[in-house]
Order: structure tokens, then C-alpha cells, then sequence
């Protein structure tokens, strides 16, 4: 059997990310591909009290327990199941609950810095990133802050100007260095979406 | 028998298009694919004495003959041969002889314009930018044009900065918004050019 073949999946928030993820899951068989989200491995915070863990930046490389993941990748890569963590937002901490991951051959990791950490880079063997003009991913946030999270205007663009807009551009946007190919106007591409697709069939088809 | 499927590699002077067009080709068993070079496409300006037609600008819209291209790809696109045409940078005009291309059931077109006229746009089934910084396509202008073209360091400058720069930005820069994918780095970007050959192959197992 060979090695299972990681995709990373990046992109500003917005971007478009997801739905090129899902649109990818959607076309191949469920026994054949996992996605593994970058968000469900935010660092554990129990040591923090409420008001101290409310204070998180979720768009910092810091918040994030690679740690872990790179362990659960690592683990996957040589066919082994993971429990992966289930981050609460509500509380600003991991559960106490965890997901059985079972091993694929196609494993797709997603999220806003996957390509930041030099260690995960090199595990994967597609790099994309999803870009989008700013303008169009802010519409997109806004839009599903306030109808999925029931946030008000003005704080979709406090958080927005005050973290998510300087991480993106110190932390994210230069991460498009890495990748190997580029996505404009991410999950409404067909195109590249079909192939990379394609790409996953063939590998699916030597296996 | 399937319409053959029309592949558009664009990128600035310097880029590692031609570069990724012939790895795909190399990829390809001949008898599958074609290569179009926009070049070749140069207009005929044998009305023009030779002093104006070393003023030819190689690096603006109107110094193609797109309306011969369109022909020739529709032609290509229903099966049918085409008599592509000749262009002589030193005598700045159109040779009197042409090249024989047969339909293949992949074209390749290639050149610095091809995202620029929608009517071409759309014909294109993938529409590939590469996307090289600029110093480093203006690296591989200058050593080329002095080693391989015989020219002075002080010319290639010249041009560059008097043509192929401001055309770059005017009109190639922009198309990258029509592509389907963005290739970092072309012609060494294994992954990228794997993912498109895999693309390849699929439709002509599929035909």
C-alpha cells in the first residue's frame, strides 16, 4: 500500500477555502478521503481562566498546537486512526470529547496556516492556496458573522481590522510563496477544482 | 470522437511558460498534442518598408493577427489541419512558408497575450497564468537575450524598460484574473505541471 497523499487546502478567511475542500470531498468516494480541519487544533486553554481564553487571536500561528497536529498527520500518513480534538468557540477551549480519524489514502488538511510552519509544509504533497481580493473575502465574512454567528456590523470589523486583517497580511498572504498552485475565486472554480480531482482519481486508480 | 480540449499557458517574458508547455509536451505521447506559439502569430507587415518594422512592439495587443488564431484554433477545435504561419524576428515580417499542424486531441496554446481577447478566452478549457516575481523573469530575459540573441546588456535594459515592462503591466498582468489556475514558478513546479498532466491524461482515457 503506499503512503496516503496530503493536500493542503489554504487561503485568507473568506477565501473560499472550505467550499474547495468540500466540492474535492464530494467527488471522491467516502472511503478513500479525510478532511482534517486546521481549526480543530487550536491549543488546549484549560489552564486559562475564561476571561483570559476569550482573549485568543485565532488568526496567530501561536494559536495553533502543531504540535499535535503534526503528530496526527504523521499518524495518518503511516495508516494509524487519530482522535482528533473538537474545539468549542463558545468557551474558547478544546472539549474533553475527541473524533476517530480513520486513515485514507487522499487526506486533505484546511485552514488559514498550514503553510506557515516549515514541518507541515513539507508533509504535504499538493500545496493550494485559495486567493481572493480582500474586499470580496470581507463581504463573505461579514455576511456569515452576522447570519450564522448573529454578531452585529461593528464587531465583525473591530475584529476584523484589529486581528484578522494584520495577521492575514503578516501571517497568511505570504505563505502564497509555498504553494505550488494558486485557486483565484476559490470554491466557484470548477476548473481547478476538477483538477485536482483528477489528480486524486489517478493516484486513487494506481493504489 | 470528443472536441479536443484547448489548454491556454500565459505568463510574462520570463515566466517558465514555454517552459510548462513543453514539460506537458514531453509528458504526452506526440500523437496526442499540439503546441501553438502566440508568436507565430505575429501580423503579416509586408505593406510596412523594414525601418518601420524594426519598430514593431512584440509586446502589445495589437502585434498579433488575432483573427488568423481564432480561425486556426476553431479549425483545430473541429478536427480539421491548419497551416500555421511562420514569423522572422529578423526581417520583422511573416515568412512565406507555413508549418503543417494536424488536430490533436489536446492543444496547447502558449504565449504572453492569449488571456487578453475574450474570444479566445473562450475557447480555452484550462486557463493556466504562470506567475514568476519580476526580477526573476527579467534575470532570465537578460541572459537569454545576451546569450542566446547576441545582445548587449544596455539594449536588453532598454527595451525592457521602454516596452516589455509597461506592456507587461498594462496588459498581461491584468489576465491573470481570466485564469483558471496560477502556477508559481513555472517550469520547475513539478506538482503544478503533474496536476495538469494528470488532467490530461484522464480526457484522453476518457476519448
Amino acid at each position: 500500500m503506499n503512503r496516503p497523499i496530503l493536500i493542503g487546502i489554504t487561503g485568507g478567511t473568506g477565501s473560499g477555502k472550505s467550499t474547495v475542500s468540500r466540492e474535492i470531498f464530494k467527488s471522491i468516494e467516502e472511503t478513500d478521503i479525510a478532511i482534517i480541519e486546521q481549526d480543530s487544533y487550536y491549543k488546549d486553554q484549560s489552564h486559562l481562566s475564561f476571561e483570559e481564553r476569550e482573549k485568543t487571536n485565532y488568526d496567530h500561528p501561536f494559536a495553533f498546537d502543531n504540535e499535535l497536529l503534526i503528530k496526527h498527520l504523521k499518524g495518518l500518513l503511516d495508516r494509524k486512526p487519530i482522535e482528533k480534538p473538537i474545539y468549542d468557540f463558545e468557551i474558547h477551549n478544546r472539549k474533553k470529547e475527541t473524533e476517530l480519524v480513520m486513515p485514507k489514502d487522499i487526506i486533505i488538511l484546511e485552514g488559514i496556516l498550514i503553510l506557515y510552519e516549515k514541518e507541515i509544509r513539507d508533509l504535504l504533497d499538493i500545496k493550494v492556496f485559495v486567493d481572493t481580493d480582500a474586499d470580496v473575502r470581507l463581504i463573505r465574512r461579514i455576511q456569515r458573522d452576522i447570519q450564522e454567528r448573529g454578531r452585529t456590523l461593528d464587531s465583525v470589523i473591530r475584529q476584523y481590522m484589529e486581528t484578522v486583517r494584520p495577521a492575514h497580511l503578516q501571517f497568511v498572504e505570504p505563505t502564497k510563496r509555498y504553494a505550488d498552485i494558486i485557486i483565484p475565486e476559490g470554491g466557484h472554480n470548477r476548473v481547478a477544482i476538477d483538477l485536482i480531482v483528477s489528480k486524486i482519481n489517478s493516484i486513487l486508480n494506481e493504489n
